[in-house]
Order: C-alpha cells, then sequence, then structure tokens
C-alpha cells in the first residue's frame, strides 16, 4: 500500500481537478510538465466543459474518473477547492495539492474556516493534504510534476542526488535554479505552502528515505513541531544524508516580516540553532549558504579532520587563503620535514616549499608543476583538504593539464579538495571534471569549512525530542525557600541555610551555621529582594541578625507582602558566580541555559543553551563556547574551578526539567557559587516559577 | 614638468629594454598592448639584435634613442636588468618599471643588494623605480599599458572610472576580471612588485588625483610606511573618492604566507583596522567583498541614512532580507502610515504593504503593480535605501516594465537602489539599465551596508599621522612610583599615596592617609608584585603596615631585587576597573588602548584602539563599541559611571604618548577604578617603560 507521503512524492497516478488547455495557467502548467517530463503514470483532467486536456483524458468530475487516482491536484478556487478536497476525500484520494489560494495566509475568516474544513476533512479519512496556497511538488525522478512553478521552464531540469523542500515557493526553486545552473542534478523541488495538514519537515522525512538522494535542503521560516523534523533528521543520519537548513526569521526584523508572510510562529532562534545542532543539520545563513556548498556533499568525501593545505600560483592567493583558513578554523597544516624537502627539490627557489605553498608564475613556464607536487603533498599525513587556488591563468596556461591533474588527485586521496577560480573559462575544465570550483578562496574555504564541520556535526548529533508538553495557564513563584528546596531534591547544590519563621529562629540558625551568615527576606510575592532591602550580607552577631529579621517581617508587612519567614544561610565561599536557567519552549520543550553569573546577565549575556536530555560531558563542551571558558579552566596561574560540579548541577537541573511530570515552567539559579576544582558548586539564589 | 610618479601613470614616451617580437614574452607583451590599446605617445625598443621590433622603432640602447622616454620597462634579467636601471637613471629617465624579478623576493643576497642599487642609483637622479619583480602598470585611458599580464588578452580593457593599485600581480588583474565580467570599465590595474622604492600607497595617491576615478581599489600585504596612504587617502577625501582596501595577513597563518609571498612585514591587524579607519579607507575582508559595491559608488549617491525599504514578489525574500538588514545594521524602515494605505489601496489583499512590502505572486498577473508602487514608497521619508528582490520571474513576466520602472525610481529619489535577482536573464534588463543587481539579497544588502557605512566613515574620517618616531633600542621599566608620577604629571588622576623609604615614613604615611591603607613594595625590578607577595590590601594600623614594610624590604632584598620603597596607598572606592594602556607602533606610532581592568585582561579581552591624536569625544566613542558599554552607561537601575573622568584620562595618554619628545615605549595603567558619574577615577597601578 502507498502512503500518502509516498504518493505526494511519487503519485502513480493524478488527477487535476480544474484542468487548463492552457500551459501558462495554473491548472494548465502541470499537465504541460506532466506531458514534457516523461510522467509514466496516469493522468486525467477534471473539467466538466472537456473531454481531454493537452492531450489527457478529461472528465467532468472526480466519480467519473476510471479510477480513483493517489494523487489530485487542486486548482479550483474557494468554495470550490473545499468541495474538491471532500470529493477527494471520500473518493480514497490519498493526498491532494491544493494550489488555490486565498485561505489562511489572507487573515480572512473564511478563508481560515475553509482551510480547516479541509484538514478536517482529510483526516477523517486518512488523507493528507499539501497546501492550501501550494506552489506545488515536483519529482524529476519520476516526471511527477504537480507543480505551476515557472522556473522549469526558464532552466531545464535533470535528475540527480538533490533534494529541496520549502514553505516558500520561490525558495523550492530558486535554489534548484542556482544548483541547475552549477549543472547539478535535482530530483526534488517540492514547496508546501500553508502547511495546513502535511508540513515540510513531513515531505522531507519521506524525502530522505529515497536512497539516491545524496543531500537535502530545507527553508523554513517556522518550526511549529519538532518532531517530524527530529525524524526527518533521524532518516538522514541513519543514511549519511546530509541536510542543510535555511531557517528565516532569525532576527525580529525577520521574524515579523515571517508573520506576515506565512503568519509564522516566532521561534526563540538560539533555541532553533541548538536543535538543529542536535540532530546534525546544518543551518545556512542566507540563500548562498544552502546551496554553495551542494557539489562537496555529492563527493561522497569522508573528511578525516579540519587541517587545509593551499596551493596557488599567486602568492596573495595562498595569504587570503591562509586568512581565510583561519577564520574558518581550518588550520593551515604543518607539513612534514620530508614533504618540504622533496616540494623544494621540485619548486624553483624564489617559490614556496611551507603550506600555503606558492607556486609562483612559474607555473606559467613550467605546466608539470602542478602534476609534479600534488602526489607529494598528498602523502603527508598532516593534510585533510586542499585548495587549489588559480587566480590568474589562460591562454598561455595548460590549463587543461592542472585540470586533469588536480581531479586525479582529489580522486587518488579522497580528501576533500575544492578549487579558487576567478576566470570563468579556467574554471570551465575543472568543473567539467568534477572539482567544485570557487571564485574566490574566502568562498571555497567557507563551502569547505562547512562540509567538514557537518561532518562533524552529523557524527555528534544526539537527538533529542521534548519528553513533556508545553505548559500553559496561570503559574506561580515559589518563594526561595521552596525554589532551593526544589533544586535541592534535583540534586543541586545548594547553600546552608535555614528558614525561619521567628527572631530566635534566626538567633538559634546562626548560631548553627557558624561564622558570618547572610539574612534574606522570603516571600512568594518578591522575585527582586535587593530593591525591597530584603538581603543583609555578612551578619557576625546573633543581635544584627534578630534586627534584620524584624526589618524584613516590618517591610514584608508595610507593603501588604506574604512574610514566609527569612532565609540565614552561611556566607559562601567559591570564586565565580554561574548561572543555570531554565524554561519550556513552547515547541521545542524544556531548555536549559548555562552561563557567566552575576548581576549583569542580562546588560552582558555570556550564556549559551542545552536541549534535555544532555550529560555532564555535554555541560563541559558547552561551557568551552562561553567567553569565560579559560577563566573556567584557570589563568594567570589560578586553579582551574570545580567546572565538573558545575556540570552536574547543570545535568540535574535539565533531568528535573525533562521529568515528564515535572511542573516547572521556568527556573533561575543565579548565582551559583563556583570555588576550585574539588570545592565543588553552591546555588545562593535561585527562583521557580510552576503551574499554579 | 611631469613628476616621475606622474609619468609612472601616463608617460608621454616609453622604452621597453629588452623588447621583444613575441608578444607572449615579458618584452613583448607591453609592445603588444602599447600598440593595441591605442596609446598615442612614443614607443622605443631596446634591443642591440632588432632595428624594429612589433612595429616600433629599436635601437641598440639607450643612449641611441633619439629623445629620453619618459618611462623605461626594464625587462632583461639579474645584473642587466641593474646596469639598465643605471643607465635610465643617467640618461634622465623619470621612471622605470622593472619587470626583471630574481631581487629581494628569493632571499639570495645578490638580489638584495643588486635592488639596493637600483633604489639609490634611482634616489640619487631624482628617478623612482617601480618593482623590480613588477608585472607593470596599465592605463586604459591612455593606452600606457606597461604590463604584461596576460589578463588583459583574457578579458578584453574598456576604459572606466576605476583605479586598482595592488602590490601582488595577481590582485591588480583579478578584480580588474571581475569588474570588467561585470561589464564596468577599469583605467588602472597597477602592481608594483617588491617596492624597493615606489610603494602601491605612492601610486595611490598619484592616482588619486585623477579627477575621472570614481572609486580606487587597493591590495596591501603590509604597511611598511603609513604617511603614503595617509596622503593618499587625504586627496581622496578631500574629492570624495572611496578607497577599498583589501590588506590581507589579518591572521598570524596569513602574516606568515605573507612573509613567505613578499617579505611582507606583519602588521598587528587591529591596528591596520584603526588606521584605515581613521583615514576614511574602507577594510575588504576578502576579495569578493573588495569588489562587490564597486557599481554602488559609480552611481554618485548620497546616502541620507541607513533605513532599508525591501520589495519582493517573494514572502521568504521579505524575510530573508529582513534577516539579512538586521544583521548589516540597516534597520527596516517604519513605514509612515499614508504610506502604508496607500500601498494597501494599490496592492491585492493578501498582500503585505508595511516594509518589507511582498506584492507576492500577483505581479505575475498584474506587471504594473511594480511601477505603481514604488513612487508612494519614494515619497516616504522614513527611505533611506531600496532593496528589489525579484527571486523568480521569466517569461510569463513583464520583467522589461520591471527594470525600467526600478531604473526610472532609482534616478527619480536618488537614494541608493540595489537589486537581488537570481536569474540571469530576469537580472539582464536591470544591469542594462543601470541597476545593481546582486544573486542574492544577503549579498545585495552586504553591499549597500558597506556603501551606506563607508560614506559615514568617509564623513567622519579624522586623519592621523604619527608625530613621533618609533623607538628603537634598549628600555627600562619605571618602578610604580615613578610611573604613577609620570602619569599624575601627564594628568591621569592616580591614588593617594605616599612612597617610604623607611617603616617610620610608612607608619607616618598611614597616619596621614587615614584609614586603611594598601602596602606595595616598590622596585624597578619587580613588574608582578603580587607573585612576590609584595601586596598587602586593607591594613587598618600601624603595627601591620611596619610589619609590611619590613617583610617586603626583606622580600626583595633577599631576592637582590633593587628595594626603592613601599607606596602606602588610601584604599580607593570606586565601581569597574578599567584599563588604559599604550604603546607605539613601529609603523603606526602610538597607539593607545582601552577596554575593561582587572586581572583576566588577556583571558578575557574587551579592549578597543585609539590612535592619537584623539579628543575626549572620541574615547567615548570607542567606550561604545565595548562588551561593558551598558555597564558604562548604568544598567538595573545603577548609576552610570564617571565615562568623562575615564575619557579625560585616556585622552592624557593620548597626549602623553603623541609628543613629539616623549620617551615612553609602552605603558600598562590597570585598574583604572572610576566610581560613579562625577566620583572620578584613578589610577591604582601602572607600569611605565622608556628608552634606557
Amino acid at each position: 500500500m502507498t502512503s500518502p507521503l509516498r504518493a505526494a512524492h511519487a503519485p502513480r497516478s493524478i488527477a487535476v481537478i480544474g484542468a487548463s488547455e492552457n500551459p501558462d495557467k495554473i491548472g494548465g502548467r502541470p499537465l504541460y510538465y506532466l506531458g514534457k517530463y516523461g510522467f509514466q503514470g496516469k493522468v486525467y483532467g477534471i473539467n466538466p466543459k472537456r473531454t481531454e486536456t493537452q492531450g489527457f483524458p478529461t472528465f467532468p468530475s472526480l466519480d467519473a474518473l476510471p479510477e480513483v487516482p493517489e494523487a489530485a491536484i487542486v486548482v479550483v478556487p474557494g468554495t470550490s477547492a473545499v468541495t474538491a478536497v471532500e470529493q477527494c476525500a471520500k473518493a480514497g484520494v490519498k493526498v491532494c495539492v491544493v494550489m488555490a489560494s486565498g485561505f489562511s495566509e489572507t487573515s480572512s475568516e473564511e478563508g481560515r474556516l475553509g482551510e480547516q474544513r479541509m484538514r478536517e476533512v482529510a483526516r477523517a479519512a486518512g488523507m493528507r493534504v499539501i497546501g492550501p496556497n501550494s506552489q506545488g511538488l515536483a519529482n524529476f525522478g519520476t516526471g511527477a510534476v504537480l507543480s505551476f512553478s515557472s522556473m522549469f521552464i526558464e532552466i531545464p531540469p535533470m535528475d540527480g542526488p538533490v533534494g529541496i523542500v520549502s514553505q516558500s515557493g520561490a525558495m523550492s526553486v530558486v535554489p534548484y535554479y542556482m544548483l541547475r545552473k552549477r549543472g547539478i542534478g535535482v530530483r526534488y523541488a517540492h514547496a508546501t505552502g500553508n502547511d495546513c495538514d502535511v508540513t515540510v519537515a513531513e515531505l522531507a522525512a519521506e524525502m530522505a528515505t529515497d536512497p539516491e538522494l545524496r543531500v537535502l535542503l530545507m527553508y523554513l521560516e517556522s518550526v511549529p513541531n519538532p518532531a517530524p523534523l527530529a525524524e526527518a533528521a533521524r532518516i538522514a543520519r541513519e543514511r549519511g544524508l546530509p541536510i542543510v537548513a535555511l531557517k528565516s526569521g532569525r532576527t525580529s526584523a525577520g521574524q515579523q516580516a515571517a508573520k506576515s508572510h506565512t503568519g509564522a510562529l516566532a521561534n526563540e532562534d538560539r533555541v532553533v540553532d541548538a536543535f538543529l545542532e542536535r540532530h546534525g543539520i546544518w543551518r545556512a545563513n542566507d540563500l548562498r549558504e544552502l546551496v554553495h556548498a551542494t557539489e562537496l556533499y555529492l563527493k561522497g568525501w569522508k573528511p578525516s579532520g579540519r587541517r587545509l593545505v593551499a596551493i596557488s600560483n599567486s602568492g596573495a592567493v595562498c595569504v587570503m587563503s591562509a586568512d581565510a583558513a583561519t577564520r574558518a578554523n581550518m588550520p593551515i597544516a604543518p607539513l612534514a620535514a620530508d614533504t618540504k624537502a622533496e616540494l623544494a627539490s621540485i619548486l624553483p627557489s624564489f617559490a614556496t616549499s611551507t603550506n600555503p605553498i606558492d607556486i609562483t608564475a612559474a607555473l606559467l613556464t613550467d605546466s608539470g608543476l602542478f602534476g609534479a607536487i600534488l602526489p607529494v603533498v598528498a602523502r603527508d599525513p598532516a593534510a585533510d583538504a586542499f585548495l587549489i587556488g588559480i587566480p590568474v591563468a589562460g591562454a598561455a596556461y595548460d590549463v587543461e593539464a592542472f585540470a586533469r591533474d588536480t581531479a586525479a588527485f582529489a580522486e587518488e586521496t579522497g580528501k576533500p579538495t575544492v578549487a579558487a577560480i576567478t576566470q570563468d573559462e579556467v574554471a570551465a575544465p575543472f568543473k567539467a571534471r568534477g572539482v567544485p570550483v570557487f571564485q574566490t578562496e574566502a568562498e571555497a574555504v567557507s563551502a569547505l569549512a562547512q562540509f567538514v564541520a557537518h561532518h562533524e556535526l552529523m557524527r555528534d548529533a544526539k537527538p533529542t525530542l521534548p519528553v513533556r508538553p508545553a505548559v500553559a495557564g496561570a503559574q506561580r513563584m515559589l518563594n526561595e525557600a521552596e525554589s532551593l528546596a526544589r533544586l535541592h531534591a534535583a540534586g543541586v547544590p545548594v547553600m546552608r541555610h535555614q528558614l525561619c519563621r521567628t527572631a530566635d529562629e534566626a538567633a538559634e540558625a546562626f548560631r548553627a551555621l557558624g561564622g558570618k551568615v547572610v539574612v534574606k527576606g522570603c516571600s512568594r510575592d518578591v522575585a527582586h529582594k535587593s530593591e525591597l532591602g530584603l538581603v543583609a550580607l555578612g551578619l557576625e552577631n546573633e543581635a544584627a541578625v534578630r534586627e534584620a529579621f524584624g526589618r524584613m517581617r516590618a517591610t514584608l508587612e508595610r507593603q501588604k507582602l506574604a512574610f514566609d519567614g527569612v532565609l540565614v544561610a552561611a556566607m559562601a565561599k567559591g570564586r565565580r558566580e554561574l548561572m543555570i536557567g531554565a524554561h519550556v519552549d513552547p515547541v521545542f520543550g524544556p531548555v536549559v541555559v548555562i552561563g557567566d553569573g552575576g548581576k549583569y546577565v542580562e546588560a552582558m549575556p555570556d550564556s549559551t543553551l542545552l536541549l534535555p536530555p544532555f550529560q555532564e560531558a555535554d555541560v563541559a563542551r558547552a561551557l568551552d563556547r562561553l567567553r569565560i571558558a579559560p577563566l573556567l579552566r584557570g589563568v594567570r596561574g589560578e586553579a582551574p574551578l570545580d567546572v565538573e560540579a558545575f556540570c552536574r548541577a547543570a545535568t540535574a537541573v535539565g533531568r528535573l526539567m525533562a521529568a515528564p511530570d515535572c511542573a516547572i515552567v521556568s527556573l533561575d539559579v543565579n548565582p551559583v557559587l563556583v570555588g576550585s576544582a574539588g570545592e565543588g558548586c553552591r546555588a545562593l539564589d535561585g527562583v521557580v516559577f510552576e503551574k499554579a
């Protein structure tokens, strides 16, 4: 049995409801494409006024067809589209691609209800709906082009190992255009539109099962539900299929525009970053980044590391390549002494036999230099990837030989090899031999760095899924004592403290703790204690403690705020204040934030995100990204901080937040005072919000 | 009288020493170009074996010429090249372009001496030398192409308002190629080579005097002397000529490669940044950035601000444009209510009449929408610049009309307007009408942002030149008391303190200061006092002060370190530790570094550079770039810090360092404790190094 999503990708029979003879109309173009691109299945037109459309048999209604088509394209507008979807559901069609627009994208109530009706009808019948407002799906593997995009006329399709799936019509065919212009074949160019039922992520998951696909590109304006995206990533990862995603709406201006465009829900951008990273999906920053490394993915290289060797006939390109490599976190590989000696014996005396290797203009007089040095470099174990830079060449050079030598080298080493070539005429023979070519060294290095880093990302992926639903409804703040108790129970070390309801209890606590104490007013109504004078530090005697108790109780009572007691706590010792925060993202579920602590966490944030479940090692890696990372490791002869203890505490918060029955909406533990290695860490303050 | 540099740019007569009949040889190609590109002056070959070369009269030696040529190209190799330069100098040639290589770029002693000889001979005669190892100079305005680059065969020249000057041969012609491919005319493509005499900056200064030039592009691997670069920038700025410079060797790997390439001295990269910025030169990060905004500069637009309006037929492009604009610090302009209402009356209901403006696919059916909305948007005063995004169009669209409407709009508003168009065929009519077109919105926004920001940079430029020479030779460290005295004399507030030679003096100082004190051992031999136990904080009584005195003297004497006394200082009050450092850059002269202070300045740097002379307002602007900027302004209800006092102190250090007779090599004032506004700031520690 073909599943509905399978039928969306590769239907065996298709009906076009609203078929048109005019290939420039929405109802005509899919028929034109189905005829032109060799679709082998059955195609039926539905149009009461015709018996044949563009050569395809045409019927007055769905009922009149000789069979139930697997897929139906709905072109008819407005309420007719809803009716058509109802008829499809009744007839047993597996999937409807609704191109008709005027639904929820218009913010009209009628449109919204129509769209809702389509979804309900489909779900009841086990049918799926793509769209409405969909530009359609295109499969150039089978010729099932259920799309009205004009782009497939502008630049002819060629089947290949790339799949594109996009919420936006333009962003399904613009990457198609850019890839086709580079001579790369594209199998799928799907645009889902309003996503009333089938989402872009579901189509991606289905697409990822195609064994011939080698790279999958996505464009998204929002992630309403992470599960299908996680599933697509899982399927892809298991067979080594890289997914590159351009999720726009990174900035608030972009989110505002996305809301106008597709009514997209704004995701918190760094949560999206963390989610995609955890699932091994590379996040492209812009359209260029979405496509620029495609050729590299198609090569099937297995990168062994990041160390780059750059070779050029221009010293300037050597310098710029080294700059670009450093920026891209690809160190210039130090060549072995043997390699350098051998290179020096081949190259002229004024060339450079260290990496980057400057062959110099000597290449003009000795075209064999290229082919002579490449095998030498290939043997050096320090080299993980190669950049060949030829900014200037032409008629006087044996460009064919360079291209041949480079391609042979890439083939033999099996290591990632790209070229930076400015001139189209010089680039052509390299491209013809399958060498990925970029116009500048910075672009070449950037694509190479993405390819290598994405490989690491996929290797290290740790899929995560929200294990508890988002929290809705009213919430309440716990007072500090309750908050600390909750954290302590979860495994987070907290300062030694006692909640005291009377001055005598406070004095007793002071004696029990020994030494200087902190006294803090405790109230479920007060989030910011300092502002109300509810924090007294370094009290040294009982009288001071009793005075603080009385004053704080009076303050709270005067302001009609709950008096839950005072906390008397030992003055804690430690070296750096860090913080642990957590909240429940409405889409992605529990999120833990760790970072530098203290009172300037908003003004000078230095924090990073973790998505549960995570382990202590994950926290340690996350800490390495912080600005304060050197401090944690110990600088200027200082002992390292007790990172292990902090990692345990953060992991405990992750476990707490991820528990299915957890009622916590958010929490903020700041500061967590961390001592030197072995001295542990302690939460000195904390506030927990939970479902009321 | 034509100056030698004028003669280099636009010689009236040229001799080629080592003329060849073969246009593919170095001695033949300049003759080929001089014939082909319409040079109107006199051209002579020098070759004892010939009387005519490629149609030009040829003589056995320079003496035999009927006149003294203004410029001579030296192609003959090795010692012959040096001899040729000598003969040119003797004959009264104004400038030699030495293409011969094998000099200092080879690190051979003979080469180095030959190059030195050329320079000396030329200087003695008032002649100038370009090169050696120069690819040559090309002037397509006069046809004086004294270059052997093959690139002018690969893509034919067209005179235009762009000048390129580069140390590297490749980087003089690669930008030429990229611009010519975009249809932009290029007048100059100069490559200077080893810069033994004339530097790339001197040629840039000469180039900048060409009144028809509209943009000047430079490639540099080092700045050995800032004065000519400052002069080029001054000339350019005075006539509104933008200079874009790619200074490679940003990273240490890049600097290493540059050293191998041209023996380039490594400049401290952030000093280069500060210098270029102060002089209004835009620093490109890579080759693409060097050329990408060229068309915009050629438009002659005077940008009024940074607020962007984006218009597209794709919602996705609207979203991505908003993201890109935010990243590039170009806010999406909020349109006036009138504008929005008028747009809403023109656009279909499902389009977006806020900025970014999403025309939607309605453009397909109504090609007039574009022309209808542009004038409405043009009238909105909030719009400073425009991005037109057309990711998808083609045969079914009236692309000619869009291009016509866009060009007319840009013409009428006089505001920067660029297009992001993926398809070559759609881009063509826009390009034909002079609209700058980029393939993606991110690239378009990036070029636009550079153009606008560079305009601001030129407007705000504050030229600066080293007012004192770099310091060479031995240096000595002043002890803390001397250092603080030097700072105090220069106008930097320092903590209240007293240098005490005896325990009695120390006790007396304690009584005089009143309250808790700090005691610090003072020695011209000790840079890091804490490590030796030479800092005692918060001493509260005379006995403790005497004890500290005795202990510190004993420590220093035991270690055979100079005992210069102890400093007794009042415990200072303040809120944040900042720092002021200064040193003398070997190239750029005095440099002042300001930033966050304390003990982690190396581990977690948060600092910025100032080049003297500068004013307090410059320091304030520099502080705004720091991570701690919000703290300085006051956050979480805190009072702002006394930024004015700190600015005065930093300006005092700038004045001190810039004084022509200043003997200070470097200084480090850390911490400078800054109080709340009105409370001032004080140096709590300082160390000064000066010429021994």
